[in-house]
């Protein structure tokens, strides 16, 4: 059993403190966030698939493989650190150490993390100095603050908490993230930070990691595209002395909160997706296997044909039964039914049952459901993504500029 | 040796007849197109590769598979005529069958092909009144409307034609085609026609044919969509008495005149992308595998945000940078060099020589070439895309209104 905490975020969690400052990285807004835990944490992430992977990714990456406990997560926004070569490297360590030394703790046990223009030097002065400034700012009040300070193109600030009841207590899970651009599936995708005060061991929380990012960062998408740069990192400070371990109740119950929190996560990401005006849910049900029911759905999710027709509130199902026919998976269109929420568009036969006045109407709602049945199996497959607007033209256009 | 023949078409080849005519499937403009040789022709093929195909595509693949000679091809745009299921094909069959008793000919000499909205029954009794007015209006001039009638969101007409000097004597290819959105690699990817006077048999014919599109048509993409009805069709009636037999000088001859042709109308295609302002050339160079090459050079001409950026006239080479590492190519991206036409962005070790000036001059030109050197091996790909533009959303969301 889990519950949702309104207003919650990394610092909902006990031990938890954090901050989001202004260190003249981006033109105005806040641009640097710190994450604290006084207790050392296990560790685990999630790490962009892209072959260009950005300094502080490396960094990060090196530091959890290495099943090391942290204690801070530094990220800055308006600038990626990527493409940026040896000297990125050295940038990312740099700051990594001036945070450790700030804080009074040891460098690998600070996590670092960048989004925004890639292939521009760090402007580590400006890091130095917000790391002065932000150092005493950390709260546990501070949450809310950090959210705001890794937005990049994003519109809204995004951060989440659940409480979860386990066998001998409650535990709190707390997270902020971004990501509105260059998202797509097969990775982390964007930056989310988790943190949580349960027990438990970096390679267990590895496994419940990875398994839930699968089923929800993995399945978002807004323009098919994968970043050099996204991870999600998950902490653990054990400050509640709740200690889960592998194959128990209480291991299923945290995942399943855990679960909750990173599909609301995906879901704001996908609606929040560069000029979106709506979240499109897609269900695939009745697939050969994992693979077909994953194909199907990514094509739909990445396609800019149906995101254009759902822009337009055209019920243009033929665009979704091409996407399918494209998407590699193993089907038979002539056995495919598509829905929209629950309003029947075109069942098995291609039998046209399309009633164009209640299609519209689901398309003219914020959010909206593609329901596929592939009707040739037993496998299934939910994907998040959002409509195609002349926004994301223009906000890509123009977006160092 | 080839030359290009000014305002060529389907019927600057000799022996061929065409017309183009409204026929009341689309609201106004020419919609039915009619290509005729009084002498059967060896055809060959190459279809969507999409599990959902169109009535009258598997209809023509159908023929062109038994090695039939055809004298006719019958194309209408307005209507795509696909998952229409049974009844799609039964009237796909009934539009070949009439259109050959009107020409005097066997039904199996007719190809028929569509393009339009899909999922809408194909309108019989217009295409029956189309067939009825074209068959008269056939002629030798007729290329350029036929040309004009397979027109859907294209803004120019696309006709081709060139001369190739051959050992004994000068053949013809002439082609028209059409294609602007639902464009990506791995088929034919929209519609074209070619026509040539040479005469060489069905299997050698599709040979050719096979090659040059997958270095021409199948590099072209507008929106990474495959569509369930484009083909490319090739059809030689051999009046020119020139016969063209395999492993010989004028094969090599032959098909570099119909890669030319085909690039041109990839080039066409992709400059014409709905809603496009530019046409932008992918050059990979220093791939290890070809496939390296292709998978580089495929997920940057698909990249909307490497497009958008192109669009905005922004020198975003991490975008590019992104694109490769996210390919699944085999790169080491610190050994990459990018250049925008002649104009060094990016070298080797990361190493930015981006002059902001020289790269707004050339993303201001109509025409960008983008030029990635892998260095890692000797393997390259050219693939054609176009900028992702607000048009493309406008044009895409009121598609069917």
């Amino acid at each position: 059993m889990y519950s949702f905490i309104e207003q919650g975020s990394v610092t909902t969690t006990p031990g938890f403190s954090a901050a989001g400052i202004y260190a003249g990285i981006k033109k105005k807004r806040k641009d640097l966030a710190l994450i604290y835990s006084q207790v050392p944490c296990s560790a685990a992430g999630t790490f962009t698939i892209n072959k260009v992977k950005a300094a502080p990714l490396l960094l990060s990456k090196e530091v959890i493989s290495k099943g090391n406990k942290v204690k801070a997560v530094l990220v800055n926004s308006g600038n990626a650190n990527a493409c940026t070569g040896e000297i990125g490297f050295e940038d990312a360590k740099t700051t990594q150490k001036y945070c450790a030394e700030k804080l009074g703790i040891n460098q690998n046990e600070v996590l670092v993390s960048s989004t925004g223009v890639i292939g521009q030097r760090l402007p580590v002065e400006k890091l130095i100095g917000g790391i002065d400034l932000i150092v005493p700012e950390l709260s546990e009040e501070g949450g809310i603050s950090a959210a705001e300070a890794i937005m990049t193109t994003d519109t809204k600030r995004k951060s989440y908490a659940v409480q979860i009841e386990l066998s001998s207590g409650i535990v709190t899970i707390g997270s902020i993230c971004k990501g509105s651009g260059m998202i797509m599936p097969n990775m982390a995708t964007m930056l989310a930070f988790i943190t949580t005060d349960a027990e438990i061991e970096s390679t267990l929380l590895q496994k419940i990691l990875t398994q839930t990012v699968n089923l929800t960062f993995n399945k978002v998408s807004v323009d098919g595209e994968t970043s050099t740069n996204d991870m999600v990192i998950l902490m653990a400070n054990g400050v509640s002395n709740i200690k889960i371990t592998e194959n128990s109740e209480d291991e299923i119950k945290f995942a399943e909160g855990l679960f909750a929190i990173c599909k609301e996560m995906a879901k704001a990401i996908a609606s929040d997706g560069e000029g979106a005006t709506k979240l499109m849910t897609i269900n695939i049900t009745g697939a050969h296997s994992q693979k077909d029911a994953d194909l199907a759905g990514k094509c739909i999710a990445n396609s800019p044909l149906v995101k254009t027709a759902v822009y337009g509130r055209d019920a243009n199902w033929g665009r979704i039964m091409s996407s399918i026919g494209m998407s590699g998976a193993d089907v038979e269109p002539d056995k495919v039914s598509i829905y929209f929420d629950q309003v029947p568009i075109v069942l098995p036969g291609f039998n046209i049952v399309l009633d164009e006045g209640k299609a519209t109407e689901v398309l003219t709602k914020n959010e909206v459901q593609i329901n596929v049945n592939l009707n040739g199996g037993s496998f299934r497959s939910t994907w998040w993504s959002c409509d195609f607007t002349e926004n994301y033209i223009r906000i890509n256009a123009d977006y160092r500029s």
